[in-house]
Formats: structure tokens, C-alpha cells, sequence
């Protein structure tokens, strides 16, 4: 399987450069040199033009011309022409919704499973890069046709995980319960929570966890498990985690 | 209309005397001494015999007697015999799928609008008496067949509404960010964010904000306002608003 992906927990983080600025080494050694010009899908935000801005002048510094598939004509054509794609984040329900609704959802599974092409999703566009968005933390403003997403791994993630801060006097769930709650439904894939400044890369049968975080995984009926940054995590990629 | 709700924010309060310590008072001149059975329905939580008890020791202590609607052999039915009825938390979309796959919604609705009878939810319990529920929390574990809700009242409610810490690192989207977000979509009601202390009581055309805190309302195109306990919010039940 050629498929080639960075999947990153968050697009900013607090202290770390501004937008991307915390994975912005592993973004250039990501799409390489050979790609030259990105595809960026900017539906998880309502303002798409400023939303491509903050893409394009970021990647540009890196590197790499941006192309937003809101301008193009064809979106599954510009999908069809892509040397790499990059899903940025917002709100997951909006995002997924929108990938169906202009028929985008088997077509990037096409180019990235088939053809090989880079891709790189942060927050929701990781989400939507998984089995499903069931482990999302976004409010789910508007409805999708399924929770089912890309499938580009099989396992899922949760961006932004968050440890329990044992001072709360919140009573919401915890994340950790949530994720809990996920796993008391029947064949719940295993749930990678992906901290604030980590990051998943996935090439070929091979997974390694990048950043400066560790990632915490869940799987159902089993403990969780801490994985410090550098681990092979190449396990998750085999099906029926 | 004779509708008699009464939807909390949440269920246990940070040292406020346990599983609903906080609003037993108001729960008890809600349903008042003509009800003494409460049906409960225990389908946010996966262990529903569990979550009966803790509901039944605690509305036994203030009088009533509880069937659990998970006992009944057939819920319509139970519904159709309730002389009021509680919906407690946990996943809001688990039990909104589960409402539906046992056809209590429009059953539920019936008794609340044309019967009076009186209607108590808690966090999801409270969402699912909205007009639908695109302002939960919770983590999408499972996939309703549309998100929208029993309509109990024409605009929605995000419970355990949580204020933005500005001291916080982490780069997720603050609470009021979501509800904007959702604010972004044509057609979006109004959203009264319930701060854990607080409830709405409704009786008739008659919106009163009870409790220990404030809450604060979200409408389409305009500042979100904070509203005091014992405000008139009657506004919020002209459609439209
Ligand atoms: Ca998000
Ligand atoms: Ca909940």
C-alpha cells in the first residue's frame, strides 16, 4: 500500500510559531521535495477565503504553492490533479458533510490508497481521515449522510486529547470518559488521542508518532496505553485493533 | 398550551449534595404531590439498571416512586400511562437513536403538549426537549437518524454551558466559539447556554430561569445577552426567535 500521511492533532499550538508553526519541519520533510503544489480543503470553516489565505501564506513560506479547492470549477477534478492534499481544521460535521456532498469522499481515498499522493489532515481533516468522526470533539451543527469517514487508517483518532484535570468542578464527561462511553458500543475501533503538538505519520504499513507530546490509546475492553513521541505505532494498522 | 418542563443543566453539582442535590427542590415543586409514579428513561447511559437505582433512590427520598422506561415490555405504552417523566444525561446521541428505534418520540411529545404531563430532562435529557441537538457536548459514539428533537421548545440548549478561560493553552475551540459556529448555518435557533446551577422551568407560555447561575443566550446575528436567575425568558417561546 503506497499511502503516505501526516495526521496532527491541532494546527496551532499555544507558544509554538502561529499557524502550523509547531510541524512545520515535518511538513516539509512530508511532502518533500517532489510535490510542488498543495491541494487545501478549507470546508471545516465557514470564511473560506481567509481561511486559503492563512493556508496559502503559510505553505508558501514552506515551500509550496496552495491551490483551495473552493475556487476551483471541478472540485473532484482538482482532487483528480492534486500532487498532495492538505484538509485543515474547524468543525468535523461540516467538513465530512461537505466532503460527500461534492462526492470528494472516494476520490481522495482513490488518489491517496492508489495513486500515493501526500496527504496531511489537521484536527478535523484528521478526523475525516480515519474509520469515522464517532470521536470527534466538535458540536455537530449540521448532519452528515454517515459518521463514516475516509478510512485512510483503520482505527480512530481524537484530536486535542485531553488529560482529566483532577482540580475541575465541571461535571461535563471527562474526555477519557467519552471515549469510554465510544467503547461500550460493539466493534468501537481503537482510539489513538492524538495530544495538543503530536502528530501521526503513516507510510505504507508503517506508523510512527512525531512531535513533542505523547499520544494516549484506547481500545476497548483493554487499558489504556501511554506512547511517548518516536514510537513505532505500526501495530494500529493492521485491521481489528 | 399546557406543556410543564422542567430541563436542568445538569444533574450533579460540584459539592451541591450528590445526584440532584442542587435542584431537588425544584424538582419536587414541579412535579409537585398529584404525580406519584415518575417514568424514568435511562438510555444515555449504557448501564441503565445502575442508572435506574441511583434515580430511583434519590426520587424515592422525595417522594415519588420510579419505573424505569428499560423495565417496561413495552415503552410506548409506558409512556402512554406516565403521569410524568424524567430523561436523565449521559450521551445525547445514544439516547436520541434510542428514542427513536423505540418510537417514543412523537409518543413523548404527545403526552407533554396535549396531556401536561410534566416533563423533567437533565443535560442530554434537556437536548433532546429542544428543537434538536446540534448544541450537545457530547462525542458522537453512535448515529441517529436525524439530529432533530422532540421540539419541546422552539430553540435549543447547550447544557453545562462552560465560560472561556482565558488562561487556558489549549488550542480547541472555546464553548461560545461552537455556538457561533452553529450560529454560522442558515436557519440556526436561538441557543441558551445553561451553566451547570441552572434550570429553565417552563409552564405554559411562561419561561423562568431558576437556579444558582446565570445563563447565557446566543441568537443568530446579534451579541449573546446574560440572564440572571429568575429571569422572565418567556421570549425565547415565540417561534422565531
Ligand atoms: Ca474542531
Ligand atoms: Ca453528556
Amino acid at each position: 500500500m503506497k499511502r503516505r500521511l501526516l495526521l496532527v492533532s491541532n494546527s496551532t499550538l499555544h507558544g509554538a510559531g502561529g499557524y502550523l508553526g509547531h510541524c512545520q519541519q515535518q511538513i516539509q520533510e512530508f511532502f518533500g521535495e517532489q510535490v510542488k503544489r498543495i491541494l487545501f480543503v478549507p470546508y471545516a470553516l465557514h470564511d473560506r477565503d481567509s481561511y486559503a489565505k492563512t493556508a496559502r501564506e503559510k505553505l508558501q513560506s514552506l515551500g509550496y504553492e496552495v491551490d483551495s479547492i473552493h475556487e476551483a470549477v471541478d472540485p473532484v477534478e482538482a482532487v483528480r490533479k492534486a500532487q498532495g492534499i492538505f484538509i485543515g481544521g474547524g468543525n468535523t460535521f461540516r467538513l465530512l458533510k461537505t466532503l460527500y456532498d461534492n462526492k470528494l469522499v472516494s476520490e481522495i481515498q482513490k488518489r491517496v490508497l492508489q495513486d500515493g499522493i501526500p496527504y496531511m489532515g489537521s484536527s478535523a481533516g484528521t478526523n475525516v481521515a480515519t474509520v469515522s468522526i464517532n470521536t470527534t470533539n466538535d458540536m455537530p451543527i449540521v448532519y452528515p449522510p454517515t459518521l463514516t469517514a475516509m478510512g485512510l487508517v483503520p482505527f480512530n483518532i481524537n484530536p486535542h486529547y485531553l488529560d482529566t484535570n483532577p482540580d475541575s468542578k465541571h461535571m461535563g464527561e471527562t474526555r477519557e470518559q467519552r471515549i469510554r462511553q465510544y467503547h461500550e458500543e460493539p466493534d468501537a475501533p481503537s482510539v489513538l488521542g492524538l495530544r495538543e503538538g503530536s502528530m501521526l505519520l503513516v507510510e505504507g504499513n508503517r506508523a510512527t508518532l512525531l512531535g513533542s507530546t505523547k499520544a494516549r490509546l484506547f481500545s476497548r475492553g483493554k487499558p489504556a496505553t501511554e506512547h511517548e513521541p518516536g514510537s513505532d505505532l505500526s501495530f494500529l494498522l493492521t485491521d481489528g485493533v
